[in-house]
């Protein structure tokens, strides 16, 4: 089986350049490791139209799972759930279940501080018919999920360590399940003394007798420099990981046979 | 005026989170700076048909530059300009200024060494009709700038050290003389001991009454712990410097009246 992904990150501050997009970072590496495929990831800002038009295009695409971050909170500006509910024309409803989470929360944090159900607190719990919230252990916006076609839409909070932890506890058993035994072998292999020029007829090469092995040149360092050196990655995904392991292996073999006094090999590391 | 911008940053590295999309965050601060707006950050893997109908969808939207990051190498997974020129549907040709850079770079490095021009390297040097290449003053890919109805396509190497080199010689000067004298103001003030959903209320009515202010709050270090506070940014985007320093300034100051004895502003600082 296998496993896709998108990912909608909401946020201005993204788009100024305030935040680097550590989230999708995270999201992308895990995902990965859990034997998913991540397709694309979009970026907008705080704005209505925006995650309105984003979702509709991105579920024409009908992956297995959409991940949206940020947006969840209850300022004007956290508008994620809104934009969604628009795109699916689904109308909002408060969620007996969220509101619960939420009022347990504030509790929780300041025991002797009455609960007062602003509607700034309100619209936290506020989700399309249908939905079902994800408790956030620890924050207070709760995250959300809902079906869709053959979508799941999985709705995560921006502030890192809950979007963390919501994905890890609610959303990372699913891909697992759903991804089956997949899985994502990655070697390194960095060379020195050689331009990528040279070294893109070898990687053909070892890519048309290793056809699963898929391999990836990243020059550092600024090309033809004292400190430059290139990067090769060699990656298998699929089901079978003993056979991956034994292909990423045997491609890098060969790529060493041909680099041989040609370029010296300044390390090998194994991701 | 304003300068809208959107940017296709291509990679499979970045949809593992092998690699931080670092270029996203750096091209979004110096967009910013310079007076642009970023609307959109569109990542995908390295696959042609996803580089051929992102294009074709953000060129729909007609912003004032279409940025690409990767993708611009000898390799064969490098496909950007190849998905661009099929978006566009012209064909690609051998662009002579930009392989007489190619060449004298190979030059300039190994000054003793043969060039040979392979189809690797003249790969680099396929541009699509009416395009031009951009100088890259520290690695071997040229950029290439082309202009579709509004739209300037740049297209900029993957390495970050040749991205912010192009960048900063050829782009920068277009967005900055296209936005004018627009610019950007922003100033954070980090606050302790309040919920944000307390302050979502307090923000609506300073923005109310400074509607040219954006206030923006980022709950940080997990709310209701020990070392949370949340920090809110106060910005203003247009033409008029001395006045936007002078809102942004106003509503802070009417915010610090409404937290008074409410709050803890823990620290205040300008960006």
């Amino acid at each position: 089986m296998t496993c896709s992904a998108e990912l909608l990150c909401v946020g201005n501050e993204l788009l100024i350049g305030k935040t680097a997009n550590t989230n999708a970072t995270w999201l992308a590496r895990r995902i990965s490791s859990l034997g998913g495929s991540l397709n694309r990831v979009t970026t907008i800002g705080d704005d209505l139209r925006e995650i309105r038009e984003s979702t509709r295009i991105i579920l024409a695409r009908k992956p297995d799972f959409l991940i949206t971050s940020g947006g969840l909170g209850p300022t004007f500006d956290d508008v994620t759930i809104k934009g969604l509910s628009q795109a699916l024309r689904r109308r909002l409803k408060i969620n007996k279940e969220a509101l619960d989470q939420i009022r347990a929360r504030y509790k929780e944090v300041f025991a002797s501080r009455y609960f007062a159900l602003t509607k700034f607190r309100a619209k936290m719990a506020a989700f399309p018919v249908g939905a079902k919230p994800l408790l956030n252990p620890v924050g207070t916006a709760p995250g959300m999920a809902l079906r869709v076609g053959k979508t799941l839409i999985v709705c995560l909070p921006g502030v890192p360590s809950e979007l963390r932890a919501i994905f890890s506890r609610h959303v990372a058993p699913i891909i697992k399940l759903k991804a089956g035994t997949g899985g994502y072998v990655s070697r390194s292999v960095s060379v020195r003394g050689i331009f990528e020029s040279e070294l893109a007829p070898l990687i053909d090469r070892v890519m048309k007798r290793y056809p699963e092995v898929y391999v990836k040149s990243h020059p550092r360092g600024g090309e033809g420099r004292a400190k430059s050196h290139i990067e090769m990655d060699f990656s298998y995904s699929g089901h079978d990981m003993e056979k991956g392991r034994q292909v990423v292996s045997d491609a890098i073999a060969q790529m060493m046979r041909h680099l041989s006094g040609r370029a010296r090999v300044a390390e090998k590391q194994s991701a």
